[in-house]
């Protein structure tokens, strides 16, 4: 903070030298993962969780920014495949290491290893996770640091002692089979809240002496789910990465008595802002910085809570602990954890999104006109008596041909090849009113873009078929980051908001929030040879429909890996 | 009963008379299934199981003797592969048919269509069931019914008035995930006994109530969990199909105050013997004759209770019903369910084993030698801390690329070319003590056999890894029919036994216990080109190694179908 930006040919001679710096330095990192099942009891109940090399969440893979990183992921399932997202990560050059099971790859078979290889182009905060079913939930997940190349022009514009890295989930008891086959039941059978919130993959489940009482595989004094220690030195400032891989919850996290200063989001520096506490949406990623200026004789409550669904689920809890201080680590601060803001305050939430811009240093400036423009309407529907979730009335399903293979092989009849709605009859639609027409359509039809053209994608927040009901959906898109030109509150018309859109400092993600009711207009340029799904990045939203799925320039993408075939259309290719 | 075989020449006429009518009458029986995960309620508590198009069991595949059977299976499970075999039934001519993935397939991944054919060469009574991972006792099985050709030289020697069904099973309600998980597990961490017993895929859970009033998902007065009920008509005789799919337990099943006559036992007709109650083990199959002349104002129970092992599972029921009788069909019988012998009394079952021969009018002698014996020590074993079932101290572990693809694709290093051992060292090796060299080695060899040649296998039972525990294993094998040719308890002594074989009228079966530290010897001819898998049918004796695979005459099966193939080293093939 309080970097100026030097003149335009120091920064040149600046960029040459780290550039060239960078790549002496650059390094592969290997990593050898065993993806199996195991009894694990994150929030203290014994559950089987979907683990790598043992644990979940798994191990935190780190690198520079230049590096490539290789992954070699043994699925040890039983009857199960996988496939990983590297979320965050542009894949560029590298479309067939997305992970994203039927639109990069065929999943990965037990017994098979596949390798995932893929630079890391850029600093930030990631994650990885399984794009698999819902196997993300069942355990997979985890998150990558990516440090900026020492001195060069992408360090940090923000300067800390030391740091932490916070990962947020939310966790079921009932198996994500069990959630699976519920939401596709009809009627629906909803698994419920969440029983627990972790933060670092370890959490509380709050009745677990009644479980243990009865027989059931619950013990919380089982060092596996003691509440993770952050330990800090009095005075100093820290970065705190945080993600959050939710399933489902939208959730705000704050650090008990002390102010965080929102400095990176989705890998792209924001220009600094203070807040008391955090919103994350499934799929996003922060960095905020505090200082440790508080008594270091006491500790403090770290607190994930949910938001924008009424709470069924306790505060998720961890400890904030001084070095030097009189409190031991393990104390339990002598308040009650914070219980974050109102769960249905949307414009507290709305306006930290709208707060959220480049960092004055990191600008880059969005093309000033889109070429297309996609208006997604999001509502609930049902097809068949079953809910859906659906973009202009169109339910997206996975085609079991990945489109990667399909197109590049001219296999037409793999999927849909008509393309989506662009748009939905938005005069004078009533997003706050039950839709009236509840139909939709299934299909795995994508929308191809012209490559390098500029997109514009307007996702529309609607009523759910309940009255009186709009959920928050955090939309992730794959292979690119896109500027978030603009949030409002109510039906987008396209005749008078994009006047109102920022092109001056938008900053960069890729997740957004689309606020109840609400809408969020974003911009992407088309520059990345591949096939990229777009979706919301709640598991079950997806799982019900809520997707699309872009391609541009398949014809520039290179021979494929034999690897991502093997399924579909492509079995014994 | 009672009929005689007539003169040679007559015999000769009428096989040449029935085998035109049944070629002219051959059909071709088609199934569409889609297996999808479903809540059901097989013993009134919920659970989410395997099904087929909606059930479990799935339903019954009834073809006359002569007719082709084709089942395209379409997976719907989310993340799932799948691969159905077909129990009992030889595959004369479509080994890539028998459903044994890593032995005759790769698993057929979600989405993927496959298509079984094969034909039903013989009358009898078998099933079918998963074989990958421990999807069989998810739910995935059902029974296969094939009658006589009418008037053929299989026509049935017995005669019945009518017929029912029954398919006995255990049921637990941790998934087979936490089994499985569990058995790998160091310490092994063991489901423990099953809840219920099924008959024809319904049971009673006996906490049921304690379950719902603690606001878990049991209802005892379901439909889907109402007792089945079998009903006759006073004074005719009933021909009861039963069929054993139990994941684990051993049964004893008995129909209350009506005596048995056993009359087939895997598809082969057996000389008629008469019991109170029938002993059958996991993958065996028996046809029982029952007269209907007891008091009809009353019903009976149908009981499965568990033997072999210490029994942890109350009694599974079902009522047997007179039409015309003054209790309405729904009604429990007066009295309590028949308990069955004693759990622990070996030889009421070893009698049962040696009391069951060929059908004096329907005896395939067996050839009169073996070209090869196989002598097979069963122990439990350690590796790295897992326990593990081996045999001679070899436990068996299923490539990943099916062996009949990569014998036929000459992929030598798909599985280790070193065969297995032929024998142990029996001289003197105290069968009733715990084995001193529990280690073992897992390995994925096979034997090969001599296209055509005699092979014996004997089965040697021992002391598990705890004193004084011997359990009993069905084996069943793959492609065939084998001879059994004796039972015994003890050392089984190749220069001594061998002389007491039954080679008159041993009956022909494709599964056989193994008696609690007893052997079984069992003979069959290497004809059926293929690869075929020989095991412990206790599906967590099989996950835990016990098995082996035989190869005979691979060279002579035709082209395989490519949509056996794509895992493993045939990945992209």
């Amino acid at each position: 903070m309080g970097w100026r930006r030097p003149p335009l040919l120091l920064w040149c001679l600046f960029l040459l030298l780290s550039s060239a710096a960078s790549l002496s330095r650059a390094a592969t990192r290997h990593h050898e993962w065993e993806i199996s099942y195991q009894f694990r009891s994150p929030d203290c109940a014994r559950k089987l969780a979907v683990t790598i090399n043992g644990q979940t969440p798994g191990p935190t893979i780190r690198a520079t920014q230049g590096d490539t990183v290789v992954v070699r992921v043994k699925n040890s399932l039983l009857t199960e495949n996988v496939a990983i997202h590297w979320h965050g990560i542009r894949q560029h050059g590298s479309p067939w290491s997305d992970g994203t099971e039927g639109v990069t790859q065929c999943p990965v078979l037990p017994g098979d290893t596949f390798t995932y290889t893929f630079a890391v182009d850029r600093p930030g905060t990631y994650m990885y996770h399984a794009h698999y079913g819902m196997q993300r939930s069942a355990g997979l997940n985890g998150l990558i640091v990516v440090e900026a190349a020492a001195g060069g022009p992408d360090a940090e514009p923000f300067e800390y002692d030391g740091e932490h890295a916070v990962l947020l989930n939310d966790w079921w008891h009932a198996s994500t089979y069990e959630q699976a086959a519920g939401l596709a039941s009809v009627p629906m059978v909803w698994v419920g809240e969440p029983q627990s919130l972790l933060i670092n993959g370890r959490g509380r489940f709050a009745n677990c002496s009644a479980v243990a009482a009865a027989g059931g595989a619950c013990n919380a004094s089982l060092p596996e789910c003691a509440p993770p220690v952050f330990a800090v030195v009095p005075g100093k400032t820290y970065r705190f990465r945080v993600a959050s891989v939710t399933s489902l919850s939208a959730l705000n996290f704050e650090i008990e008595g002390h102010q965080m200063t929102v400095v990176e989001a989705d890998g792209h520096y924001v220009k600094p802002f203070v807040v008391k506490n955090l919103n994350i949406y499934s799929g996003e990623t922060y960095s905020v910085l505090i200082k440790a200026d508080q008594d270091p004789n006491r500790n403090y409550w770290l607190a994930s809570n949910v938001v924008s669904r009424k709470p069924g689920t306790p505060t998720g809890t961890a400890v904030l602990s001084y070095y030097g201080g009189r409190s031991s680590p393990r104390r339990p601060p002598p308040t009650t954890p914070p219980t974050g803001p109102s769960w249905n305050d949307t414009m507290y939430r709305f306006r930290q999104s709208v707060a959220t811009v480049a960092h004055q240093a990191h600008i880059q400036t969005p093309p000033p006109r889109a070429d297309r423009t996609v208006l997604l309407l999001n509502t609930q529907n049902r097809i068949n008596g079953a809910i859906k979730w659906a973009l202009n009335n169109v339910s997206f399903t996975l085609p079991h041909t990945p489109y990667l293979v399909a197109m590049k092989s001219g296999l037409l009849a793999a999927f849909d090849q008509r393309p989506p709605p662009e748009t939905y009859a938005h005069q004078g639609y009533d997003i706050y009113g039950v839709q009236k027409n509840q139909n939709a359509t299934a299909s795995d039809g994508l929308y191809r873009l012209q490559f390098g053209s500029v997109v514009d994608v307007v996702l529309q927040n609607a009523n759910m078929l309940a009255p009186n009901s709009s959920e928050t959906h955090p939309w992730h898109l794959h292979g690119h980051d896109f500027w978030v030109l603009g949030y409002g509150i109510g039906r987008f018309d396209p005749a008078v908001h994009p006047a109102s859109y920022n092109l001056k400092d938008p900053i960069l993600k890729n997740t957004v929030a689309v606020h109840p009711y609400g809408w969020t207009a974003l911009r992407f340029k088309a520059d990345n040879p591949g096939v990229w799904a777009f979706h919301c990045h709640i598991e079950a939203h997806f799982f019900m429909g809520m997707g699309i799925v872009f391609e541009e320039g398949v014809e520039r993408v290179g021979k494929l890996p034999k690897e991502i075939m093997g399924c579909g259309m492509t079995k014994g290719h």
